[in-house]
């Protein structure tokens, strides 16, 4: 194999001008990417360019997938070990490219081994400043937001790495639509009251405010995963959220014990309707619902002191919308509650029978159409300000 | 010209095998075409078919569409007096054809001469029974469901009858998709609390119980506009609500004061408001959108009296997103008060700026992306059941 | 019905700045619109414009459409007599409005009695210059190109005038992508050797050179359909032939008996393929699909004499590219024997059975997809010059 | 990281369910991957599978992408050296799975050092009979076929391995939509008659007789590169080929002096026409153009030797239309001489600016373009027979 001559090893810290994306620890010798999303960014002159990392997982493999100028040219399941990558060969050496190497796996809360670390890059060339994008957007969700199905064929039902993606889920869509930054915090099965199982454990906003509360374990926790994160780091100009279809998931699941307290938890549904499978929320449980509408607004509250000056957008609806009424009233008895003037509501369309992809969840054609509402409600909205 | 030597003449009274499409009055001796969307459809043999209209309108000239076999074939203006239109000519007399001969324009409250009444048809084959679709819709709203700007370029800001369609509205597009039989109340300017300009007459509500409450003056009173509707004759699947955006508009809009009493009314902005564009419904003064909420609850409340069986869903969004929370906030209040399982809200996605059709109002393309986030949704709601 | 106090009536004669778009004769006291896409267009101010027309047929009755700034507003049927069209109403005055009415029906050489004149105009504004288009486009075809099938439904087989269009066939779309003007000389059944039914009278070569020499009968001859058209009144950028596809269908055809000479003509299949539906050109007699091969060069040889400056494309292939290598082959004869710079094969996709319109012809979407693909090609070599 | 315990090596040559797609030699230990779509396809059910194999290369790295179960999974570039890629872990084991490991890049005749060579699998299920595709298709191309610019950025200009593929290239997609084997013969740069750069040894047809012409070097001809290739052992349906895009290019640029034999070659441009960008091959020198059709011609011969039973259909047009009508004519000439009844010829559209993927080629969208437009042509063409 041809290689350059004049390959020199960079320390990651020594490279100011690499853009670092995604809620991290800077503090440590390496970047530890661990969200959907997260990556690393350089601009580089060169023709050669190579990127050094450190991985391992127990069961859930990361995925990572690389840009070239703005264009999806590789993605791959990655495998233990400290490891170079090569990101490009043979390019025009005084030409400047923009390589973005990114993580496509969520970070996973039933992998404590699951990472990935990037200590370095050797290049031939000189690294530039990365381009600053117009805008930065946040998202929080679960696994739609972590593209679960994005990847895969319809006929696939395990829960598996593989399927997800930020390559082409609606967050990063969005993001590229709106030439913004993102930021992505979500995790499967996860909701904004309940997680899916019924498990109230599984909760989005009990996770917020580290710099990655999924990331578990020791060796997550020594590369700053449980470190509180600094929300005056990077203050996005909207905050996305898209919680609540495993709230919903969760009214039609078995109950879920605590298997610390010993506690019973169910989200339930009417009596009358035992049996039924529900139209929308009118068939739950009144007082569940009101569980739900609560932590709404309860999340909407931390969100706003977190994030001043953001708007926030709570969506929903990707995959089935019985939840919608009572979400969009929630925001409603939050902002009657607050009179916070920059919050609101939207609702993205169901998933059709014909647009799923792997795992049940919505595919690659679902998230674009997600990702062109989104865009012109988050146009409109950054506009007008 | 060739004509057909077997013509005849049938009234229309003497046809039982056609179709009335739309709220109408049939004890009279010709059959008015009130609405948008209503029209009289036929399947027939024959080489040759015309159908006997009687038309006037003073300000407001009507458009009807014709459909030959579910495809569009014309679009006209239509002049005043009685006369014969040629629907098909020069056809193989023995094969069946369907003929769908259709009002494009909304019921005009602002032209008391406005209507088309249909006397009969001339044929030389036979009428047999018109297919029944699978299922019945109906569409209760504004300009937007009316069709306006669904035809005519971007530049053009007129208010004109030729802009509206119910050709290639979404509530049309969805009811083919839906194969589903449609019926359209609509009016242009008119909200669920107040109208466009602050005029609180101009509100669907008042007018849901005539046959035709929009259409106004001695000769549309004298074909049965102004009689009770009779809602045990034709009971849909489902009930579309898409009001709220001119409720929206008329807070930007000055005041306006009844003729009849002086009374002022004014949708209000928040006083520190004053002098911004609003962001959303936030910006709104709050007991005026208490006002609207407790008009949705109350026509939602009138519409499950008057369609038990219906499913009932509002929709919004399509010209501006600022009452999305408040609107499904009352459809969430209006649950609460009534255990209805069978009510919803709906979100529509904002027209972008190059998917605007005339007057400012949402073009083609938005129609189409409605009636594809409608029909998903309908087909979930009505397949479930 | 209100109506304007000024409208005054124009001969149209007396408007200087109407366009007259097709071939016409400009001598007579109204203008005849003999083929598809001809028409009037007119740019004015007022609030109102009424077309004072002239029609008449016995079994083909001609159609229309209107234009309104660019945007498609109606296509209706015209009746026989001379009649006034409203083309719109109660707009703002001192808005100008462009205006295009244009026949949809192509010229019906088997209805002697079709026609249509425009008399004048009825308007309470003003006629101003209307836009000049950034080139000009000739089309000269077969049904195809008079649209047949672009309007109705699949199942539709009847041979009509309502199936065909100017308003949404290839050649239209194709001069609005490009800016374009454009004349469209086309026949449904007829060739360039040889019409469908192997009537060897059928084809357009020999009626090129009349201003619209497939309107025949006394009173077409009247108003100057037979008159020589005049080559240096109008020079097209491009002209695009869309022939072959009849010469194609005749070897499948019956042979047809010239009724004048008794003389019996038919495109042969090869012997040894008698029974077997062809798979391409090899399977026809070598002879006559020499004599396809001539007529294609001869009539290349005439196009160029009368349109010195133009470049000439030969495209052929929405309805079965059997004769795609014979046609390209003559193609490359005539360029090999003249040398001409500026001649060119396109060939257009076959449609699919799922594109299909009305009488098994290509429907809307496969020709915009043969606009898609024209206009990129006229782009670039209008462009190359 | 967590690795089934019943994980056995299977050497390649003992699974005989195994489907291996391209041309290659069987006879050695393990299975070369020589061409652009050539790659090894297994049925299987377990939890987990890798794949054994070794790779090598000098400048141009090769690149591969997997599907599973039809779906795009990953895509990567290789390192050099023996080594296993996990295709998918933690699967439900019972499951049957299909896996598709398929080489991205072309044959590489500037870098004799690389090959992958595919040693076997490790797995913890059962080998299963890999379903059989309806029919088979054969694509001979240049850099088209090779799928160069089908990813990378519109701004990247290097020649480089990463921007070609198999897995988003006209002749998958049109294969997937056909159901339909393929198999790719493909080089940049080649044309019929002369390369690019008018050097005359690059021709396909050279090289379409050994098992892979196109990879050289002691190894490749070690692993059985050079060996003649024995067409009775896959018999396509049809043979497309595409090649003509770089004799164009040839007539443009500069002359090329063969190394060996010191002949300067040149495709010549007309005198008059010095210096003008040409618009059609009316421009060219018309001995070269004949050259040009005499080596189509003769390729096709030599192609019916080959491929008695095979649809042969020269397609052309995707860079630039010029020799359009040359090749149609040379495929005219050939069918004349020869009275093939099973040869054509098919236009592809030409690619627009807006189109354009890496290194100015035609980019995903143009490829998918293409492969709508020869699909509807393929299902005919092997539909009739």
């Amino acid at each position: 194999m041809y290689t350059s001559k004049e390959l020199k090893y960079h320390n990651i810290k020594d490279i100011p001008n690499c853009k670092i994306h995604g809620r991290t620890d800077l503090t440590g010798p390496a970047i530890p990417l661990f969200w959907n999303g997260s990556g690393v960014e350089v601009r580089v002159t060169g023709s050669e360019l190579w990127i050094d990392i450190e991985v391992d997982f127990d069961l859930f493999e990361p995925w990572i997938c690389v840009e070239l100028n703005g264009a999806f040219m590789s993605r791959q399941m990655l495998m233990p070990g400290r490891q170079s990558l090569c990101l490009f060969r043979c390019m025009t050496s005084h030409d400047e490219k923009t390589v973005f190497f990114k993580r496509e796996l969520q970070a996973m809360h039933e992998d404590d081994d699951c990472h990935i670390l990037v200590h370095g890059f050797k290049s031939d060339g000189e690294f530039l400043p990365v381009r600053e994008r117009s805008c930065k957007l946040e998202f929080i969700g679960d696994s739609i937001t972590s593209g679960e199905g994005s990847y895969g064929a319809k006929e696939d039902l395990d829960w598996l790495s593989m399927y997800m993606s930020s390559s082409i889920n609606y967050a990063t869509l969005t993001a590229k639509a709106m030439d913004a930054e993102v930021r992505i915090i979500s995790q499967g099965g996860f909701g904004v009251f309940s997680g899916w199982d019924n498990d109230r454990r599984h909760v989005m906003p009990a996770f917020y405010d580290k710099i990655c509360g999924l990331a578990f374990g020791e060796f997550n926790a020594s590369i700053g995963a449980a470190k509180p994160y600094d929300f005056n780091s990077w203050m996005p100009d909207a905050v996305v959220i898209n919680l609540g279809t495993n709230d919903n998931v969760a009214f039609s699941n078995p109950p879920f014990t605590d298997p610390e307290t010993g506690k019973t938890w169910k989200l339930r549904l009417k009596d009358r309707e035992a049996g039924l499978r529900p139209l929308n929320y009118s068939a739950y449980n009144k007082e569940d619902v009101g569980q739900i509408r609560a932590a709404v607004i309860s999340f909407l509250k931390d969100l706003r002191k977190k994030n001043p000056g953001s708007h926030l957008v709570w969506t929903y609806g990707m995959m089935g919308g019985e939840l919608t009424i009572p979400i969009a009233a929630a925001v409603s008895d939050y902002i009657e509650e607050t009179g916070d003037l920059n919050a609101s509501f939207l609702e993205l369309p169901d998933t059709p029978e014909n647009e799923l992809g792997a795992h049940s969840h919505p595919g690659a054609e679902a998230h674009r159409h997600a990702a062109r509402i989104l865009t012109g409600y988050l146009k409109n909205v950054l506009g007008k300000r």
